[in-house]
């Protein structure tokens, strides 16, 4: 038992861990231990001042007052800093020729309207008509029925319905579940998302700044796919030729995520038949799931 | 340049730290760069599940919901992970004459009410009679004219006034602030305080409880000392024979800084001349502040 008095800099690391020794979850308890020794290791490191740690207990008390039923300013933090994207990684090794995984993001909701084949997603909303078709395979390409599709993404602004600060939850835009039908297949119409600034008014917002960072990510639609006795893919289809496909601020981006979002003319036929009367574009994607 | 795109768990720490490298200020880059390094490293030593990320963003997030004007959650954090205690040791090397700082803690409130040497800052409040006299002096022994102290401390159930839920900023209780005499001394009567729990009714309390630690401190009373030319001193002054003294929740025993508070019978001869009809205790300190 380290001692628990009289701690320095340097024996505080022993005592601290000693206090959790007694974890009755042998989980929690490497948990802690692994996060006491590396907090304390980072503030010896930068030797933190006091000034410091109290404008760090400010940010962070300041991120927590930015959460709320539609914001969740840490996840956007852990997103900013690279955290999200490595646990995704580590716990979703893939096969190669399976789908890749990217971050989840502060911007879904559970509970999105289910929509038949080909729904528009986007009605009356200003945009490029977007026409979406798609398949949910194995990573051998076998069809995968039935597989339940969460799509949601930002308008032709960058914002997200949740963003909109008289927003309330009847009132979901950009927001679908498509269940894949027996080609494996679902398509969807909605408008061509944008590239767009993660929320830059809280406390993330203002480390950006500080540290002359960019706050934009690549333009992308985000998907959910989930069946029976596979991995759930979470993931984001980028749209290729984006200017920040380098320098997401959330560090998500996979090149098989990459896809073409092909621009057509007006009055060319749509997948769906019809000939809108303006330009349009339309994307195709395979989305391989990697069995349990 | 680390690339940007399909990082790893491993690869994507350079990635981040690349993004921190255009921050103008040097001290900021080197601490965000520690911090993305030490962060990173702990979320791949534990292989960071998604489940437990999610529980970390969730006890963030319900850790800056609890602090409000009187309380200070995250500060409670920092104090239970020996974060705190951490900081102020790599802060205030002192000489071994001079008294040794410890944690601040989340209970002091600036501007509490001047009083004049001798004052009971503990008027009409239960518990035993205690009688502090104390002088400030450099590490040398001399007096210390006109310096400033602060005195907060918890009542006889250990309870700091803001955490009755119906205090109000006109209610200070056990708190004053005094100036030393030409002699540098100062004195105050009050009531004797007594071990407490640190908060256990939110985040902080709950991870204690998950990890089988103690929640209390070995009863104290705060001091803050400060004068020209003197580093400010922030300590405690503890019990002897307080059964807490080797197990403090906070990490923040030290002992230069515990003295006798010693029982007296009723109707013995105080401090302030008077003779009290019950028994009290008396506290005699001497503060031996560091130059700076």
């Amino acid at each position: 038992m380290a001692t628990q008095r009289n701690l320095d800099e340097t024996t505080i690391t022993d005592a601290v861990v000693d206090q959790f020794a007694g974890t009755p979850d042998p989980r929690l308890k490497h948990i802690m231990t692994s996060l006491v020794r590396h907090l304390h290791d980072f503030a010896r490191e930068v030797n933190l001042t006091e000034d410091e740690w109290f404008q760090g207990i400010d940010f962070l008390t300041r991120t927590g007052h930015t959460c709320s039923d539609t914001r969740q300013e840490f996840i956007l933090l852990s997103d900013a800093l690279g955290l999200s994207q490595l646990v995704v990684a580590q716990n979703h090794k893939r096969a190669p020729a399976a789908t890749e995984q990217t971050v989840f993001g502060p911007f879904h909701i559970e509970g999105a309207t289910p929509q038949p084949d080909g729904a528009n997603i986007a009605e009356s909303m200003p945009g490029d008509p977007l026409f979406v078709t798609a398949q949910v395979t194995g990573i051998d390409g076998t069809p995968i029925v039935g597989a339940t599709v969460d799509v949601w993404h930002a308008d032709a602004e960058g914002f997200y319905d949740l963003q909109d600060p008289n927003w309330s939850r009847d009132e979901m835009r950009l927001r679908a579940v498509f269940q894949t039908n027996t080609d494996g297949r679902f398509s969807f119409r909605t408008i061509q998302p944008s590239a767009y600034p993660i929320p830059t008014d809280g406390p993330v917002g203002e480390m950006l700044q500080a540290t002359n960072r960019s706050a934009m990510r690549p333009a992308h639609v985000h998907f959910r796919v989930s069946a029976p006795s596979y991995d759930t893919l979470i993931t984001h289809i980028f749209v290729a030729g984006d200017r920040w496909l380098e320098s997401d601020a959330v560090f998500g981006v996979r090149s098989s995520c990459i896809a073409d979002f092909i621009r057509r003319e007006a009055n060319e036929t749509a997948p769906d038949g019809s000939k809108p009367p303006q330009p349009f574009y339309t994307l195709d994607y395979t989305f391989r799931l990697q069995p349990i």
